[in-house]
């Protein structure tokens, strides 16, 4: 449980019913804010975070020191304007930056919960974040937003509270999760979970830490974050630090080298049993299942309007799955636009510097804050 | 070490100098044959086998009671028609089914190899195999084929070798590993790695086994040996055995227990040493490279007349590196035919039921033949 003084918490006292069937109430959610909310409070933006993400959106992450993960997005005058908008962005629940989840104890027992913590889902992510609203005396938000799985959170959160937005952006993601991305998270917890240091998630009490599991998840997992154009431009088959192949199995190649930082730098700031939570989340994401398989019904009560965004190298959400949302959203008659960006640098080009996607993201907002 | 007595060995004699400076002699090469060899001696085929592959081409593999891994395309009357041809397999060196490899002991200090045999390459593996054809008296092959590291060695063996086959069929391969290609390979190494039970490569001497870590890497290979739009028609979000989400780590869906199934029965068969030698000797393959760059060099003292074979959506080799070898060829006037054949099966269309692979494969080979 992260208790660094640099995480606002917000303790959700309402009682929240999972989708497992258990209730959960009195437990934290941790956020941050980015510039002012307006005096109308028409100028909200809730920005949902992917599976690796936290509430740090921009400036410098306090906990990492690092850059916040939609640095490129966010921020004075950039796609997400700080000066004008009011950022919002909470760690999900299930998470390891401050918000409920199975580094928590159990209030029940004081043990840590480990696996013991009820399987979250999607829906429940964005139910336990709809309650930051009330707190900030929000009715309507101006948009919410996000990329991969914080695209499906936009999703999820238009169904669920289809007044509650008046617009909506998802980014690089999908509406049900695909059986090749439901086999790779599935290898992320199946590394995780080879790690004698698992110790059936009990790694907490038992003061260990299956950090080469994680490691090896998050190498898995990055792989697929780029397009194999992508890193054949930028690593192709370049050596590290050497004339010739060293005929070893140390790291001879710059891409093996890039891959093993990734991993080490990455359990210093996740927690694998966060990993293994959120990732079930994605996998039983399927907004169609709740609606008999048409997920036009899931929107059908909105007024929002939609901007959808995909990228030409995403493997993992490729255009044809977030074209499928807009074809949904078509056959209502919901307000969408839609657009393909260009683009090598894979699914993770929603988190780069890609000035069409920044461009068209600061267009959308902008245009549609102008006819507010 | 394998010595299982299904298993036929050729001791070499004559020393090998390998890409990484060190010499082996008195090694042994674990080979299979189907069919017959005819008075002329000119109807034999030297097919290379894959990753994970072995010298058990096709009928029930004396080892795991299975099919042999090509029983689709060999076989009488099948592409590869044993009635005709006499079909030679052998376990590369680096392997684990009889082949020098890591599981065996090194002479000079009796102890088993492990990381302590030399790094390999596939110049190394089809160098080794060359010495079949002295063994069986054969100037000439008819063929040499195989399918991604086996159309690997067939490109090497026909650059070594030019004069040593009449025809050379490389499927599903590459002249030179990419740089997503590595950085999979280097997920499985590191998955295996990252097992404690590993014990930096000497677990036969300490009496444990890599298993888990062994496993994650096959997962992780097998999900790049589909395509997406295969697993999703094949697996989709099917539920396994059960009517509903279970809220738990249990293989919920059908595509998890595939996997895990997957992992289990592979570590069975397969040795965590051999993983990483035949790994990095598919990532150390650049044949380009010996030629300043020039892929056409490497083939132009041959007369072989080629066959180059893709699929459609196998993404690890893709049609474009595939025609890469036929656009190298073709520059210096060798004869070479192409064909891209149409399958959702990923990559592993070449193992599978896959008609115009198969026909294609066969009128190739009997065309070729007639014209003997």
């Amino acid at each position: 449980m992260n208790t660094n003084k640099n995480i606002k918490t917000l303790i959700v006292k309402k009682p929240l019913q999972l989708d497992c069937g258990k209730t959960i109430n009195n437990y934290p959610i941790a956020y941050e804010t980015y510039g002012s909310l307006n005096e109308k409070k028409d100028n909200a933006i809730l920005v949902f975070h992917a599976l690796t993400g936290d509430q740090f959106v921009t400036g410098t992450n306090p906990i990492t020191n690092k850059d916040g993960w939609w640095s490129y997005a966010v921020g004075p005058d950039k796609a997400i304007d700080t000066n004008k908008y009011f950022v919002i962005c909470s760690n999900v629940i299930g998470g390891c930056m401050g918000s409920y989840g199975p580094s928590h104890k159990d209030p029940n027992t004081q043990k840590v919960f480990g696996t013991n913590f009820p399987v979250i889902t999607i829906n429940d992510m964005v139910n336990a974040q709809e309650n930051l609203l009330d707190h900030f005396g929000i009715n309507k938000l101006f948009s919410v937003a996000g990329g991969s799985m914080g695209g499906m959170q936009v999703l999820q959160f238009v169904s669920n509270f289809p007044e509650k937005t008046k617009t909506a952006i998802p980014i690089a993601c999908t509406s049900s999760h695909s059986a090749q991305n439901i086999a790779l998270n599935e290898l992320g917890r199946q590394a995780i979970a080879a790690d004698s240091n698992w110790n059936e998630g009990n790694y907490i009490s038992k003061d260990t830490n299956p950090n080469k599991g994680l490691a090896v998840a998050r190498m898995a997992a990055h792989i697929t974050y780029l397009s194999k154009k992508g890193l054949q431009e930028k690593f192709g088959r370049k050596l590290q630090e050497r004339e010739d192949l060293k005929f070893s199995f140390d790291a001879d190649f710059q891409i093996e080298s890039y891959l093993r930082y990734q991993g080490s730098v990455f359990v210093d700031r996740f927690d694998a049993n966060s990993y293994l939570y959120i990732t079930r989340a994605m996998d039983y994401f399927d907004l169609p299942r709740k609606f008999k398989g048409n997920l036009s019904d899931a929107f059908k009560e909105t007024k929002a309007r939609f901007f959808i965004i995909s990228f030409t190298s995403d493997w993992l959400y490729p255009t044809q799955e977030n074209k499928d949302i807009v074809i949904a959203l078509n056959a209502i008659g919901v307000d969408v636009g839609f657009v393909e960006i260009k683009s090598d640098k894979g699914h993770d080009s929603f988190l780069l510097d890609v000035p069409d996607f920044l461009n068209a993201l600061k267009n959308f907002l902008d245009k549609s804050y102008t006819e507010n």
